[in-house]
């Protein structure tokens, strides 16, 4: 790595912590320069606008997320051993301090058009179909119904996920993953062949 | 109603819906006194500070939840007709322009400490003991099995609101609802005492 893709990353990592904590309308180059010790001409010189840094920030959590969740949940052995994977370590990365940036950046783009908005949008398509490829893959092993509708599974997954970040997040409930398990479980049952 | 209290009205209204938007830290009193075309001055009478701006505009949408979802669906006959007016009017109120204003400020407070955060946590709670309240009407009522847990109902209950919320405001998926109304007769026939 060159020194300054080095400086790129250092950034990079740092602002997706604040993503995590106060979003990404949060971040700022005149800020971020001050936090990371280095020139706003600096860094101005590596992101060029506040979108242009939002989307970066984007990318770098979207890498995080698949480094540390997608690609080794996709090593498991498919199906419901895949599933059970994705969901554990989808569980642990929204663990991490400040939560899933990609939650918290949802609800504060739902409604500013644009294109970081679009980033978003697409990222999070990635991701569902993600999801529907995983549940696809146990009913080609026979594991699932193959009348069970993918795009359901994967509403109801997310919506798993979703509900225990908030329930962690915002009442510090240490019962939410527990909740979480259980409601996989229910998911799963229902869309097992021998149900 | 005094014109001051009209005032106030007027102007929670609009602050309402700025939040549903843009979430209640795009609040600000300068601001608010532009769009309302109201004197800053007047509005720092009624208000005082910015966070007690925010909490207002959190009890007002507070009372319109309480109107336009709660009171109506404790109406409905006690048990699964509860739950089905409670969740038709849940719906109903996110479909509203900017969705749910609390839904917003969730991910937005979780990570800000102090009063603001304080009074959307105990709000939520609220209503989330309004669902295992309902949730036990059933119970009570011998539709639902006395051994269902009525938090993890609530959760998930909360969690196909959450995912609708998301898939329909970021995806604009048009059938976001209609699969949240098929996870809510899962979790319905997950809990019946002729399941």
């Amino acid at each position: 790595m060159s020194k300054g893709d080095e400086t790129r990353q250092t950034v990079l990592d740092h602002a997706v912590e604040v993503a995590r904590r106060v979003g990404l309308g949060g971040l700022t180059i005149g800020t971020l320069a001050e936090q990371t010790q280095l020139s706003k001409s600096g860094l101005f010189a590596h992101f060029r606008s506040k979108e242009a840094l939002q989307i970066a920030v984007l990318e770098h959590a979207g890498e995080d997320f698949q480094s540390a969740v997608a690609r080794p949940a996709l090593k498991a052995p498919r199906g419901e051993p895949r599933l059970r994977e994705l969901f554990e370590r989808w569980l642990e990365w929204d663990s991490h301090p400040g939560g899933c940036p990609f939650i918290a950046a949802s609800t504060e783009f739902d409604d500013q058009p644009g294109v970081v908005r679009d980033r978003l949008v697409s990222d999070l398509r990635d991701v569902f179909e993600m999801i529907c490829t995983v549940f696809r893959s146990g009913v080609s092993e026979g594991q699932f119904r193959a009348d069970a509708n993918a795009e359901q599974f994967a509403q109801d997954f997310y919506g798993v996920i979703l509900v225990c970040h908030h329930m962690t997040r915002l009442f510090g409930d240490p019962q939410a993953q527990s909740r979480a398990r259980q409601s996989l479980d229910a998911l799963l049952a229902g869309v097992r062949v021998d149900a």
